[in-house]
C-alpha cells in the first residue's frame, strides 16, 4: 500500500526551524496555541468542507528528523552559532501537543478556527508549514467538489484529475476530498487502495486507436468487461459509433462522450440508444467539465446520467488556492498577561483560544455561527471544535471515509438555502462574541501601550 | 533524507490498467509510441519552460506492482474476467521502453511534443497518468517562476508557497520547479536537502508576538542569527518597527515588509534606514505578491532588493493548470500501417513520432519552431528532442539542477522580446511541416474509408 503522504520533519519553511533555534538558545519556556484557519474565502466559493484532518494527526503522531536532516540542517551557514543542543532537542523531537479541531467533512467558513493546537511553543511552530498544506488543500478541493455535486442534483459525479493534479501525491489526496464532497469515487488507484474509495474507469482513446477500426476495439474491450464497460464513443465519430455499437449488437453499461457539443450529441445519443433498444445503457459526459457548465447541461435538459470531472476538480482550477493562515493566539510563559493578537494593516487576527458555536434555526438548518473565547457558555449552539488529539496521541480512531462523507452530506443538507447557488450566494452569518472583541480590545490596549505610541 | 515524490504504480487512473488488462488478455501486442505535449497554452502565459523529467525518469527506472496492490486489484469487481496470467504480468512489471525528450530547463509551446515514450503499448500504457502529473506540474512552475523572476529585473525572488501548495509533496516540487526558473531559492527546507536548493527565511509574527515586546524579539533573534537575520517589521507598526531597530543599534542583514502598502512602506523604510545609517540593510518584501504586483512595484520606483513569493507560485494561481496530454501516434504490431491519429471534434492529434526544429535568427534569437516527423532533416535548426531512456535505463547521469536552471535563463534569453511581456505577447511562432501534414491527410483517408463514411 503505497504511503499517501510524505511525513519528514524537513517539510517545512525554513523560518520555522530558526525560530525554534531562537526559542531554544534563548531558553524562551512557553506553552502557545495556534489556530488554523482561512482568512476570507475566494470571491467564487460561499462555504468550505473541512478535509484533511487524518492525514493532519498522522504526521502529528509520526514526524520526526532523521539523522541526515540534522546533519543537513548543521550545515547550513544559517544556523552557524546555534547550540549543539538544539541539534540534539531535534533529535529527540516528538510532538505532545493537544489539537482541538473541527472534524472531516464539516462545513465552515471564513475566520473560523477548523484546528487549534497547543504545545510547547517550537513544537507547535515547527508543525505549521505541513499542517497548512494539508489541511487546506484537501479543504478546498472538498467544498469544490461539493459545488459541483451539489449541481449533478443526484447523478453521480467521479473525480478524474490526478493527471492534472499538482503531482502524484496531491492526485492521491485530491481523490480523497472529493469523495469527501461527495463524489461516488475516482480514478485514481491509489487513492482507492489507501482509502477505500470506490474507482473507475475502462477506456481511453488510445485503446480505440490501437485497434484497426473501431468495431474491433469496443469487441476485444467488452470481451474482457462484458458488464464495467463504459465505451469512449468520439474517437472518430460520436454519432457513427453509437450505430456500430447498436448494429454489433453490444450492450454497453454506459457509453463516455469526450468532446464536442454535449448537449446536442447527449440527446442525440440518447434518442439512438433507445431507439436501438439500448434503454439502460447509460450516459456519462467528461471533457473540461466544472459545476457552471453541468449546471448549463442539466438546465437545458441534457440526459447525461453521471459525470467525470477532472481538471477543474483536483485544482479548484477558479479558486487554486485557500488564504489558509495559522495565527499564534495565546502563549503562557508562567508570567505576564497570554493572549496574543496581531494588528498589522488589513491582518489583524483575534486573540485567545477559541470555539466555533453554530446555532441552528426552527426548520433544522443552521442559522449562523459565533466565534467566541474557548469557556463561553451557549447552551442553544453546536461546539463545532472538538478535541482530537492528547499528548501527542489520537484521543481515539477517527471516522471512516465513508462515515465522513456521510457527515458532509448531511451538514450540506443544512446549510441555509441562500448560500448555496453557485452564483451569487448570500454570505453565511458568522460573528465575534462580544466577550472576544472585549479580548481584543484589552491586547490592543496593551500592545498598544507598548508599541504604537512609541512611534 | 525524504522521498520527493510517491512513485507506486498504482498512482494511475484505474482505465490504463483495465486497458491493460483487455491489450493482456486479446493478446494485442504491439510497440507503442505516445506524446506528452500542452495541447494550447493558458491565456496568460507565452512560453512554457520544462521541468519534472527527472522525476520521471526516477519513476520510470523504479515503477513496480507490489504484492498487495496485486491482491488490491483482483479484489475489484471490474477484473472479475481478467485471467491469472495478466496478474502475474504486473507482478513482473518493469519499463522497458525508450524515451525522447526536452532537456529540462527549456523553452516550449503548445503542440510541441515534451517527451515521447516507445514501448510495449502496456507498459506506455500504465506510465500515462503519473508522467502527465508529473512533467505538467513541475513545467506550468517553472513557467510561472520564469514569468516572476523576468520582472523582477536582476532582484532575488525566493519561493516561498509551501502552505499553499496542493499538499506537501507539491510545495517540494514547487519549490524545485521554482528554481528551475530562476529563482534564487526556497523556503521549503525537504527541498533543500533533496535538491540542493539553497533554503531562505528567518522569523514569522509569531515570534514577535511570543515576546512582550518587538525589541526583545529582535534582540533574542539577532543574538543567534547575527549575520543571517531579516528582522520581520509589520506585526504592529512598520515604520515604529524600523525606529526601534534603529534606536536598539541593530543591523540586520534585511527588513521583510508582508503587508500594507509596499510601495509606500518601502520608499519610507528606505529613507529612515539610510538616515539611520542602515545603507546596507536590504529590503526584502513578501504579501500575496505575483509577477503583476512587482511589475508595477518596480515600475514606480520601489526600492525593494528583494521578493518571497508564495502562493501565486506554488499554485500557479492565474493559471493552474496545463493542458497537459499523451497521445497515441504510432503503433506497431508487425502488420498493416502504424500512424495513429484522432479526429473527434476540437480535439485533432497529429500521428507519428515527431522531432522539434528549431530556427535561430542571425542576432542568436530563437526565430520559430517547426514541428516534423522525427526523421525529416533541417541541417540549420536545432533538434529539441534528445533520447534520455533506452531500455527502461537511463542513457546518463541527468544534469545539475543549477545547470538545468543555467540553461533555462540562457534559453529565455534567446526568446523574442515580443514573447516576453507579461501582458499582450506575441505568439511565438511554431508550424508542423509539409511532411507531417502530408502524413495526417493519409491517416485521415485511411481512418476516414474505415469510419466516418460507415455513418
Amino acid at each position: 500500500m503505497p504511503d499517501a503522504v510524505c511525513q519528514s520533519a524537513l517539510v517545512t519553511d525554513l523560518y520555522e526551524l530558526t525560530m525554534a533555534a531562537a526559542y531554544f538558545d534563548n531558553n524562551f519556556q512557553a506553552t502557545a496555541s495556534f489556530e488554523l484557519f482561512v482568512r476570507s474565502l475566494p470571491r467564487q466559493r460561499s462555504f468550505l468542507l473541512t478535509a484533511g484532518l487524518d492525514q493532519a494527526l498522522d504526521y502529528l503522531e509520526n514526524v520526526r528528523f532523521e539523522a541526515s536532516d540534522i546533519e543537513y540542517l548543521r550545515s547550513l551557514p544559517v544556523f552557524a552559532h546555534v547550540s549543539d543542543a538544539f541539534f540534539d532537542y531535534l533529535r529527540n523531537f516528538r510532538f505532545t501537543g493537544e489539537v482541538w479541531a473541527m472534524p472531516e467533512g464539516t462545513a465552515a467558513f471564513a475566520e473560523e478556527p477548523l484546528l487549534r493546537v497547543t504545545a510547547p511553543i517550537i513544537q507547535a511552530q515547527i508543525i505549521e508549514t505541513y499542517l497548512l498544506s494539508v489541511i487546506t488543500f484537501q479543504t478546498m478541493i472538498a467544498s469544490k467538489a461539493a459545488r459541483i455535486v451539489g449541481v449533478a442534483d443526484g447523478r453521480s459525479v467521479v473525480e478524474f484529475g490526478t493527471r492534472r493534479a499538482h503531482g502524484p501525491e496531491a492526485g492521491i489526496l485530491a481523490a480523497r476530498a472529493a469523495y469527501v464532497g461527495g463524489c461516488v469515487g475516482t480514478s485514481n488507484v491509489a487513492a482507492g487502495t489507501r482509502f477505500g474509495i470506490p474507482v473507475f474507469g475502462t477506456l481511453a482513446h488510445s485503446f480505440v486507436m490501437a485497434y484497426d477500426d473501431e468495431e474491433e476495439a469496443f469487441r476485444k474491450f467488452e470481451r474482457i468487461f462484458p458488464e464495467h464497460a463504459v465505451l469512449l464513443v468520439d474517437t472518430y465519430d460520436t454519432l457513427a459509433a453509437i450505430d456500430k455499437i447498436i448494429d454489433m449488437g453490444l450492450r454497453p453499461k454506459s457509453v463516455r462522450l469526450d468532446s464536442g457539443d454535449l448537449l446536442e450529441l447527449s440527446k442525440q445519443v440518447r434518442r439512438k440508444l433507445d431507439q436501438g433498444g439500448l434503454r439502460d445503457t447509460r450516459i456519462f459526459v467528461s471533457s473540461d467539465l466544472d459545476e457552471y457548465r453541468i449546471e448549463e447541461l442539466l438546465k437545458r435538459g441534457a440526459p447525461i446520467d453521471a459525470f467525470g470531472v477532472g481538471t477543474a476538480l483536483a485544482t479548484s482550477y477558479d479558486a487554486p488556492a485557500l488564504g489558509g493562515v495559522y495565527k499564534l493566539v495565546d502563549v503562557h510563559t508562567g508570567e505576564g498577561p497570554s493572549s496574543r493578537a496581531k494588528f498589522s494593516h488589513e491582518k489583524l487576527t483575534y486573540p485567545g483560544r477559541k470555539q466555533v458555536f453554530r446555532f441552528h434555526s426552527e426548520n433544522g438548518k443552521y442559522d449562523h455561527d459565533v466565534i467566541g473565547c474557548e469557556d463561553e457558555k451557549h447552551p442553544d449552539a453546536e461546539p463545532l471544535l472538538e478535541r482530537v488529539m492528547t499528548a501527542g496521541k489520537r484521543v481515539g480512531p477517527g471516522p471512516t471515509l465513508s462515515t465522513v462523507q456521510q457527515r458532509a452530506r448531511q451538514q450540506l443538507a443544512r446549510l441555509p438555502e441562500h448560500v448555496r447557488p453557485l452564483i451569487g450566494a448570500q454570505p453565511y452569518p458568522v460573528t465575534f462574541s462580544p466577550t472576544l472583541k472585549k479580548l481584543l480590545e484589552s491586547v490592543r490596549e496593551r500592545i498598544g501601550s507598548a508599541t504604537q505610541r512609541s512611534r
